[in-house]
């Protein structure tokens, strides 16, 4: 294998060990000594790609930025409206997160600085701002009832999922996540959504990996 | 003051005290020099009343659960309807939240416990239930619509509370939890609920103390 291959791999590595202990552990009681024992590295290998700890749990919530990214440009691409967009983001998130303990362990990392370290860059801020330009753009098409404030409806919808991830983490290693986001979605959209957008069909999105 | 009131006030002293410092900087790193600092209190003082942080700790979940027992107590004594009564818990114990911070602290260290040690008692699994049946209730009352499921209402509504209550601390300090718990009940509960409860107007909560 190529080096610039074997680095990645080993990188790879690196953030995979680190997610699992992450993910079963939170960042204050994983052991870079034990995150080295999973990947079966020295901690020569592990400095030669990350200087701390601190650097592997940045990069692991980058990731999960990265999804977020990914998932948003992949709807716009699918020319889906607005309500149909954010139903299919909030699912394929989660069955992603459930499948995936590396967007899991970035999951986790962050509810842990958000719980830890209140007031310090805010990212609930951000997601709550972003929910609702897509809430308010489906207003705009006639896609919501009448009287219904965007940012009430992505308020609920942050609060909703972010609460969700966290019940399904705790209980089930987040392996009954997809089911709980769907459910959510089904408790809060029709509630604000016009018969228009009911009617037009187009909020299918597949069901999550275990079905409905 | 007579020797029993005063030491009840040293314990609230220290309750509060503590509860300060939990809600500003969280379990991990609140000192207890720094609990004795703001109480004006000696160790002696304090090991009087508790064995250690992790006893305060433990007092000030306690009051948190005391909260929804009394809650709980007081809107059967109304003879409020299920889905009436889960209105006015859930609202009331946001006002009662963002106003003493004797109850936030216990809402943060047990969501800090939450995140920190998945599996461990599950306080999640305890309120689902509790919630499932006072939507249940309301089903065999009418109050539903035709196949809603209550176990699904109460999870996201477990759901919503958690996250709501997070993100308000983390962004304002628990100032606006009364405005977004109602918002979370007022996305929901018209999802869920047959014409006869809503034309019933039996769910009208009073507002929150900065109004709707």
């Amino acid at each position: 294998m190529p080096q610039q291959d074997r680095a990645y791999a080993t990188r790879e590595a690196i953030l995979h060990a680190a997610a699992e202990e992450f993910d079963q552990h939170g960042y204050e009681r994983t052991s870079l000594t034990a995150v080295l024992a999973r990947a079966g590295l020295t901690k020569g290998a592990f400095y030669f790609h990350f200087p701390s700890k601190d650097a592997v749990a940045g990069a692991l919530v980058e990731r999960q930025n990265e999804l977020w990214a990914e998932l948003r440009e992949s709807w716009r691409a699918r020319g889906a409206d607005p309500l149909s967009a954010l139903h299919g983001m909030f699912a394929e998130s989660a069955d992603r997160m459930a499948a995936d303990v590396v967007l899991r362990a970035g999951v986790r990392l962050n509810a842990e600085r958000e719980v830890g370290y209140p007031g310090v860059p805010n990212t609930h801020v951000m997601w709550e701002k972003l929910i609702a330009t897509y809430v308010a753009e489906a207003g705009e098409r006639g896609d919501l009832l009448p009287g219904v404030d965007p940012e009430a409806v992505a308020r609920t919808l942050c609060s909703a999922a972010l609460g969700a991830r966290l019940i399904s983490s705790a209980t089930t290693a987040c392996a009954d996540f997809p089911k709980r986001i769907r459910e959510v979605l089904a408790h809060v959209l029709p509630c604000v959504a016009s018969s228009r957008w009911k009617l037009s069909g187009s909020q299918k999105t597949p069901e999550g990996p275990d079905g409905p």
